[in-house]
């Protein structure tokens, strides 16, 4: 299922409706509220007609059916509006379309994978849910992911180095594969990062979120030993206070990373637990008497929720792990990125993962009433991501793996993220399929705060995913222009390589200019300027237009502003694209990209010539 | 999407997996058990070789991957094996199939749906599950479903008719629209059912399941005013300890219907309430102090388990509504049918249904270790049907809408089940996706027991549906070749019709030979005799093997045994199908049906030549 011969798919005659503000009115709804829902429907063969159009809800676990009525018309669509009780948390919806002259004996569904010719399950209904979304800060904005140890030196830590590490020069190549490779210490520290802060803001950072500051025994610092002291290594509190205080001087926000599944074995908790006191319920023990460790990694002791004590501890009331970092006005974080959320509180027939991320949301909400919760995630996350406990997961499964595999070359790609073999090349309507799939099961709500990226310390470096830096250019178009909160983690806006995490956590290279691409450092900072300027490219819903195995075209839209995103990883085809509803009264301007896009035919029947080139990436103002 | 003029799919070549025994060994797991499950690959260009296969097993909410192993090849094959840990309640897993020369850039998985061409959601995972399965006698015979005041007057019941009650002569049209159609009583009663059991025997019935039998206020009893006795207009106690008796006798089980979800209006439960004592938190109330009825029916005031109360009632113990049905050895109920199950204890943010339905499992289990519990369910019960709590739940989704959409005709079809319009017409190709998709999310064990019906007392008949009789019994052979447990709904064996669920309530025309259609009965009852005499038409798995708008064919299989079914709705062009491990070293035998199967072409290149008559059906034993 590679690149095919297929016509690229113009979807621009399907009706059409998500969770932004042209369908949905602003505000969280409360539970028992009836809340109007829009739908657009194009003129053409798949128009039901007036009488066509139905909602579906779930109450009580059982469908309804309510009316929809015809709200407006315009030459190219008729609006209709539904009235959806939300008489659950999550109101689950989708639109009956009754038969139309493409299919005159069956009835379709409009679910968030489009539309549908048959019965389909539940999952990708479209959502309301009555959990306050993520922050106004935590949505849309660049998030940039620093790796303390190997972002910046300040030169102001003197500490001595602890027995586990192994001591590094800033410019030595890092050990991607060696047994030795968590003990590579090249010394970064929080000082460091302030002394950039200007790089970050040239980048139009809004989010500086790191990963781990608590002392540990690896550079990655996952095995916390205390959750009450950031690392000496890295500058202690003060640096951390510093730093804090330095970002959000510049308006940007600062995020921590807590590991709320397990502990480092040199924990002071788990030095309790060992001690045979009543601390040992922290944690999981086997039948030999022998911890549960995370994965089986007998240094990372995994905690155990149903004791009250791990509650307590971690995330209940000012004094825990979770709130104590929130506090202290412009010096503290602004919120948590959770390791291993999506394990947290399950063990066996244990599950209390969603308990465990509601209660550290309601800590964090009473602590600092705007902080974000995001969990990690790295597959199927619709469970997990119905808005309440964490505000968002990172996008692993509805971005990042489908991209890559849009993105990776037939031959030379990094391996599979714990999968064997290269990673996979697959065209571009199994892609989008894969991305409406993943996204449908979560609220509109959270996926535009869902944390998008196409590298993280865990994964290899976009250009090696890619390949070419024309290539990674498109990606990051994609990442730049696509619902959600993109993340990029340090060293992707100069173009660095890695072929795995470990390999991917290279020291900046801030002394030595050859190793940054000047070039791509320009891309990300214009397409994230492109995002900060647009309202539709940062808050608007999504529309996809065109899909086609080598070029993906879409509309961003608020109720202002139609945005259009053609982005080709190769050259091909192109397409004309019916009017139907996508041009304003003007012509379209171009936003980012080199060529205008040419209208042809008089109104009624003109029709967008989307261009063929690439790699490329156009962005056109419609409206 | 209806008939296309695309080619057949001939699925043969694809990798194949299910629950049943060639793929699972036989018993329950136990949770930290270690399941060897097995994968079928056939040879050809979809094979990714000896070291392409891998198991994901989805652990405390994460992927792994383990290795799969060669356990044997035959010429045609590959069969591997793979170690499954059930590490949790229900061990969720799927195949990875590397690339292969069809597809040489990018894995596959293989789920519940079949192939996958890129990456999906983990609902269509596999699943092994620690639960239980239902007993042997509720897997795979058939159920005869009987809606007592309309099965059999026995001359024995002479209770004055209670107010609600509108009389009517057994030979009367029902009225299937009118306002008053809940009280036309027609005055069946339990004895009658007794006096017809030379009739279901005949059949070939395993298990009699009537809908309820306690008094109510109205002919179909789902608003019981007690649930401490039968009905005497039923015949009271003695007539369903007497029908039990006759049952048993005769090999044959007895299932009641239970609404756990609500109550009727003139129940001593709501007297209670209303009355004001502590009995009112049984139930529901708005702000207004009205009560909450079920959909909004004020009859059927919802039951509310928040309070300790309605379980202690409902199933806590032996004296429990639950429990008590149940005993009394040979005159008792085999196993509970219960209503509105998948709304039960389910009311704007409260939900309790699984709670509930394993505690209800839970006292069934003490009081009659094999009874069988099945919920209503009508439609996506993925989540719902894990298989604790309700063995089962009626197949809506997965068998019964998707099969009607593949027999009701283009024009005049009777309405759809809440939807407006007639029922849909579509192409086996979605027909089957859809039947896939649906059955995916749930576990084998559940699958092979789920409730499967091409009518009931809520739908049309399927006479009506399917608009001829010749495609009728093609429908009829579907249920009675398909995985699961075919329901009957009482009167289609005589070909009965009815556009809704009152109108199809019709009373049984014992004395009205001409309106019993024989060559129906023998079609049924000879299909059933056939199910009956095979193991793998019973349980044995389920592989799809050619799929087309107007003909689909599957393969059902166990360890011993291999049949080969192939159902047209209508003539098509037929089809050859590589022998690729289907035929066994004798020829074919024909089990249902008038044609042999030819075999063309000598061994290595022998094809199996399906012929494209239609409406047909065609069952052959291959091996």
């Amino acid at each position: 299922m590679t690149s095919g011969t297929s016509d690229p798919r113009v979807l621009v005659h399907e009706a059409h409706h998500d969770g932004s503000e042209r369908y949905i009115p602003d505000g969280t709804p409360a539970l028992g509220d009836v809340v109007p829902v829009r739908l657009r429907v194009p003129a053409g063969p798949g128009d039901p007609g007036e009488d066509g159009v139905r909602v579906r809800v779930v109450i009580d676990g059982e469908p309804e059916v309510f009316p929809a009525r015809v709200d407006r018309r315009t030459g190219a669509e008729t609006w209709f509006v539904a009235e959806v009780p939300v008489h659950n948390p999550v109101a689950q919806y989708r639109f009956f379309l009754g038969p139309a002259p493409a299919d005159p004996h069956a009835y379709r569904w409009l679910n968030g994978r489009g539309v549908q010719h048959r019965d389909v399950p539940d999952a990708a209904d479209f959502r309301l849910t009555v959990a306050p979304p993520a922050p106004a800060w935590g949505r849309g904005g660049l998030v940039y992911q620093v790796f303390p140890d190997r972002f910046a030196r300040s030169g102001r830590v003197t500490e001595t180095l602890p027995a586990w590490a192994l001591p590094r020069a800033w410019d030595d190549p890092v050990d991607g594969y060696g047994r030795d490779r968590a003990r590579q210490l090249y010394g970064g520290d929080l000082w460091g990062i302030a002394d950039h802060v200007d790089h970050l803001e040239r980048l139009g950072v809004e989010v500086v979120y790191l990963t781990p500051f608590f002392p540990a025994q690896s550079n990655h610092r996952y095995d916390a030993t205390t959750f009450d002291r950031v690392d000496p290594l890295l500058g202690g509190d003060a640096a951390l206070a510093d730093l804090a205080r330095t970002l959000h001087a510049r308006g940007i926000r600062l995020m921590g990373d807590l590991t709320t599944n397990h502990t480092g074995v040199g924990h002071e908790w788990f030095a309790q637990a060992t001690a045979g006191a009543a601390e040992r319920e922290l944690y999981y023990w086997d039948a030999d008497g022998q911890h549960v460790g995370w994965r089986g990694h007998a240094s990372l002791p995994k905690l155990r929720y149903a004791s009250d004590d791990v509650g307590r501890r971690m995330y209940a009331g000012p004094e825990s792990v979770v709130a104590r970092w929130l506090r202290g006005g412009g010096d503290g974080l602004d919120g948590w990125r959770v390791d291993v959320a999506n394990m947290t509180g399950r063990y066996r027939d244990e599950d209390a993962a969603h308990a465990v991320a509601r209660a550290i949301r309601a800590t964090m909400a009473d602590v600092r009433p705007d902080a974000l919760l995001v969990g990690e995630h790295f597959h199927d996350a619709g469970a997990d991501a119905q808005g309440f406990g964490w505000h968002a997961v990172m996008n692993y499964a509805a971005f990042t793996r489908p991209a890559w595999s849009w993105f990776a070359p037939a031959e030379g790609a990094p391996r599979s993220l714990e999968l064997p073999g290269p990673m996979p090349r697959r065209g571009g309507t199994v892609v989008v399929d894969t991305m409406r799939e993943f996204a449908a099961a979560v609220p509109w709500t959270v996926t535009s705060a869902q944390w998008n990226l196409l590298a993280s310390h865990d994964t290899p470096r976009l250009r090696t995913i890619a390949g070419s830096r024309d290539v990674a250019h498109v990606a990051a178009a994609l990442l730049l222009t696509y619902p959600g909160t993109p993340v990029v983690f340090a060293g992707e806006e100069f173009g660095l390589v890695g072929r795995n995490g470990e390999e991917s956590r290279t020291p900046m290279p801030w002394d030595r200019p050859g190793d940054r691409d000047e070039a791509t450092f320009a891309v990300y900072r214009d397409l994230v300027a492109l995002r900060r300027s647009s309202r539709a490219l940062r808050e608007g819903g999504l529309r996809w237009l065109v899909v086609d195995d080598d070029a993906i075209a879409y509309v961003r839209e608020t109720r202002d502003e139609r945005v259009l995103v053609l982005l080709a990883r190769a050259p091909w085809r192109g397409v004309d694209v019916p009017d139907v509803g996508l041009l304003g009264s003007g012509a379209p301007a171009t936003m980012y990209g080199d060529r205008e896009l040419r209208v042809e035919g008089s109104a009624g029947g003109r029709v967008l010539r989307l261009p063929g080139d690439g790699p490329a990436v156009h962005v056109w103002r419609l409206a």
